[in-house]
């Protein structure tokens, strides 16, 4: 076994897709995967996403020429996680609720080192250490994904709360009437500014009429999807570009909640949203003084894409194995 | 001069009164006195509120028995506050937005030494120091009077956020449709779940003929004021009681998005409405698992009133004056 590896794999498991990475000690990608995230509650719970683990896992074992024990492991999941690695409650991966996946794992390979964490917060710690938060010492990062992850920096390090569990940015309620969320709980943010907040509206847009141009293209109304509002908004479609604006007034309504109790002085986006980082982001900016107590009498923040983009959380679960496995 | 002075005065000037106390090194409050809040504009942002401070200094110095130059002075404002002491926003204190109050103060008595800082945080230091929150590492401070004022400690300090803002919960939006707030943003948890939303919610309970008894008692639904309905709950008044729960729905519903984001384990509730704590805390208590993602899975967390109560702010900027001025 080596003492000190010089490859991380990283795991990012979200609510549709894993996607893997290999990466060197300096944060070089070697080597990179997604499939789609599992769905089976059977045998118990975690079995099915430990299956999808240990498939890519092996995979890329070949490509970088390693064995198990050579490595170091990192799994980014979305969820409030215990300090020792257990999914306490994940509602957007209800398949791996109480799984304590590291466990699993460790049990079909011996000599595996791998640790379990937060998925917004290996994210955190990636583009901390090697993307767009170097040098920031109060930020956020949020994850809009098929929900929203998010972490914290103040004062320069990451805080995990109590329980380990901060962070959890979607399921704040900013609509005490708004829709039903797989927590439990009505109109979380996660609702809105999210993959799934995006593929609702979309929905709601299409029904209304309101995207003439891609409901023709799509052959009716059904059929248009959030990935389709979101590739015709960056081909400069207006109708798409105003459903990814009714996201971008979610997200900054959001943001300046979150500014206003955390006073944060950056803000670093994440998850498979940011690939229309370009129109949502400069929108939520120009909200923001509105959607912040104290408005523009106060510092305006920067809200910018994560720089490792889709694979922060990935790359910085690996990061997250290196620092606390080697 | 006394370059280590033995008494400090500290204030806390709310949206309806200030507070004034003398306090030793020790934390014993020697004197204290209550004025209604000015609520003028002029002659300068600020002016009325010196002014009513002053008069309260010049009353307690007497008492006390000590000069200006022998005291340190500490005031605790509802808004956001620069690093330097200026008031940049406060929603229930409009007379004072951009205010220096100390140096006003220091104008007008020379070798006054005076620090102005968040209301809230400065009832924090005083929990933490002397009161409820004593060793605790992970916990926010919730001012409920006539707005909401909030403080956090996470890993053991204050945490004020990139420019001394952080922790204005009554701010929060968690209803986007709701009632427009003074600070321009419509639904802020204060509208609701502070002095101001029981107020309302009284008179609307009135006018709903929700309230019989009280009504009949004051001559008239116009004339129910929340200080009825506290008192009538307290007196175990089942029509008053159902009001007070109302608003602990909303503290829950408040308090539950701040664990998901936060994740402390202790909440302590100050201000005003800490009177009626008997009733309002055990029934937020009781909504919790519901109000917080993960639910009855993360471990509950403790919500206790402030030990120094209606005082802790005052006693509070007491002791911020003791720490960072001498």
């Amino acid at each position: 076994m080596t003492t000190s590896p010089d490859i991380a794999l990283g795991f990012d498991v979200g609510g549709t897709k894993v996607l893997a990475v290999a990466i060197d000690r300096a944060g070089s990608v070697l080597y990179e995967e997604r499939v789609p995230t599992p769905r089976e509650y059977e045998p118990v719970p975690g079995e099915a996403t430990a299956d999808a683990i240990d498939a890519m896992m092996a995979k890329a074992l070949v490509e970088v020429q390693r064995d198990v024990a050579d490595v170091v492991v990192g799994v980014g999941l979305p969820g409030i996680m215990s300090r020792e690695g257990r999914v306490v409650f994940a509602a957007n991966l209800p398949a791996a609720n109480g799984a304590q996946i590291g466990d699993i794992l460790r049990a079909r390979h011996e000599g595996l080192r791998v640790v379990c964490e937060n998925d917004a917060d290996c994210g955190a710690v990636g583009e901390h250490e090697l993307g767009a938060a170097q040098g920031r010492d109060n930020f956020i990062m949020v994850t809009l994904g098929t929900g929203i992850g998010g972490a914290i920096y103040l004062d320069g390090e990451l805080r995990r709360g109590a329980n380990g569990f901060a962070g959890e940015f979607g399921h704040v309620v900013v609509n005490v009437n708004g829709p039903r969320c797989p927590c439990g709980q009505s109109g979380c943010w996660e609702r809105y500014a999210s993959g799934a907040g995006l593929a609702r509206m979309t929905h709601e847009a299409a029904a209304a009429g309101l995207l003439p141009e891609l409901v023709k293209h799509r052959g009716g109304a059904a059929n248009v999807r959030g990935e389709d509002v979101t590739a015709a908004a960056l081909a400069g479609s207006n109708e798409a570009v105003a459903v990814v604006h009714d996201v971008a007034w979610w997200l900054a309504r959001g943001l300046g909640n979150l500014a206003t109790i955390l006073d944060f002085d950056y803000v670093v986006i994440g998850g498979g949203l940011v690939e229309v980082a370009s129109i949502l982001i400069p929108r939520a900016q120009e909200l923001m003084p509105s959607m912040v107590l104290g408005g523009a009498a106060r510092p305006p923040f920067a809200i910018v894409p994560a720089r490792n983009g889709e694979r922060a959380g990935a790359l910085g679960a690996g990061l997250v194995a290196f620092e606390r496995l080697s």
